[in-house]
């Protein structure tokens, strides 16, 4: 057992960048973020990058997060199964050395959906473990794979991803709408008639008819999609990912850009938001695994 | 009015090739295929074209349809509005010169919902119109962006576009889960898993567990995944489009590859496929509109 008093490092390594937090007392005394995810590392260069860390932030215990447990990471640091929690994850870090570990992802294999996430879980379960939410309840992580879990008890019990955030890249980089999805989104009319539209669960033929709109409208008014796209996908998400559930409330764990776009998807559903600060989290998270680190 | 037993020539000009036929007495004598769709062409080498397409199969009338009529095409020759049908359709033509016509399009607005098709037209009113199928029925036409066109006394009276083709070609070029999307298709087990799962209606889900199975069984069975992939997308879109359609029995006009795989998702859903010829289709439908050229 490690204590919270000494000083650690935490990294939540994604794929696009990093971000490490000196933890010293239980708070975060410093923090940098570099655009250095695993994307566009490669195996070779993580021990000089890690090494990069402790030379800014101190020659201290580190504990790693997300996509760098994963197998275009560092190191493979396989999954705990659900029900995961503090312990359960505690228990399979993978130890590079005595003052590194990565922490493993979490897996869920029921009713026939199988399912994984890698990083999420230390917000997850931090976010309960220091009170910024009850240990029971639905909550949400928007991104370019989007989380929704179910805790119970402090322990995520199920989850299920949404690729909605790829797959709003893909369109609008790739595709035959690109040129009507140029604009930032917001949570505007344009957003609210995306996710009304979202209702009819024909995603796929919805998003046609952004094209079809502007053939037969011939004039230039794309910018007007952006919103209205990002409120098709999401709102078919949410749908999808609020069925059966009856929680009256869901935790918001987003971003600055996506949280009010999810904010308004639940509320549209009938949700009360609690938004919760997922560096916070994060911290939090990694704070309850390194007290229980062997 | 033109009548049948003159020579013309028909061309399906599409985004990345285009076929041309020359219809003699009403049957067709020679044909030819070119890689060279609207998405590589520009304006001005349109006329070019055209000129070489009568160099090939002779100088004789000639009445263009697809793309080719679109913003991205030759000359915007507009839509012809649902309900539709031969007469509307050849009243609307787009007169290049006294030689030469572009077909306009369908766009419909029932519900709410708009949309609009592009070549698919001449198929889809040709088939009734030679007598391959009833004048009134539930027509599919796989392909790119899936057109499913309900068809009454041989008019378009509505129909509906999904982008199944272009988000699995999007999918297998572009997003995180390209690598175990490499195999071609099949109307395979997975294929049939992939239908059996894309009753959940839960697609930008279901997609993810790809990713995840294969996270989970760390090997390198990526192959599966393909057919798998394809029966979640096809039988989304199935249905989708089958929803409060009471029809026991769809025409589908489709190409080889596509034909077995739509088959089978429309048999899972309890359907009867009749299978028409769409080339023949396609013909039949420029004969009908040539007669009725003013």
């Amino acid at each position: 057992m490690r204590r919270a008093s000494e000083s650690f490092i935490a990294v939540d390594w994604g794929t696009t960048n990093r971000r490490a937090y000196l933890i010293e007392n239980g708070a975060v005394t410093r923090t940098h973020r570099r655009q250095e995810g695993v994307s566009i590392s490669s195996r070779t260069t993580y021990a000089g990058q890690v090494a990069a860390i402790r030379d800014e932030l101190g020659n201290h215990p580190m504990l790693l997060a997300g996509m760098i447990g994963s197998n275009i990471g560092w190191h493979q640091a396989g999954y705990a199964q659900c029900p995961a929690d503090i312990a359960s994850i505690s228990s399979q870090l993978l130890h590079v050395d005595s003052q590194t570990a990565i922490v493993p992802g979490v897996a869920t294999n029921l009713h026939g959906h199988v399912d994984v996430m890698r990083g999420e879980e230390v917000q997850l379960l931090g976010a309960p473990a220091a009170g910024l939410t009850p240990d029971s309840g639905l909550f949400c992580q928007p991104g370019t794979h989007s989380k929704w879990a179910k805790i119970q008890a402090g322990r995520i019990v199920d989850f299920s991803t949404s690729m909605t955030g790829e797959l709003f890249a893909l369109l609008r980089t790739h595709s035959l709408l690109a040129a009507h999805l140029k604009s930032p989104t917001h949570a505007d009319d344009g957003f609210h008639c995306g996710l009304k539209r979202a209702e009819r669960m024909d995603l796929t033929c919805a998003l046609f008819e952004i094209r079809a709109a502007a053939a037969v409208r011939k004039d230039d008014r794309d910018g007007d999609a952006s919103s209205y796209a990002s409120g098709l996908l999401i709102g078919s998400e949410v749908s999808v990912c609020l069925r059966g559930a009856a929680d009256r409330r869901v935790y918001l764990l987003s971003d600055q850009t996506l949280a009010p776009l999810y904010a308004a998807a639940l509320e549209h559903h009938g949700r009360e938001v609690v938004h919760i600060d997922s560096q916070h989290a994060f911290v939090a998270g990694s704070l309850a695994i390194y007290e229980q680190w062997q």
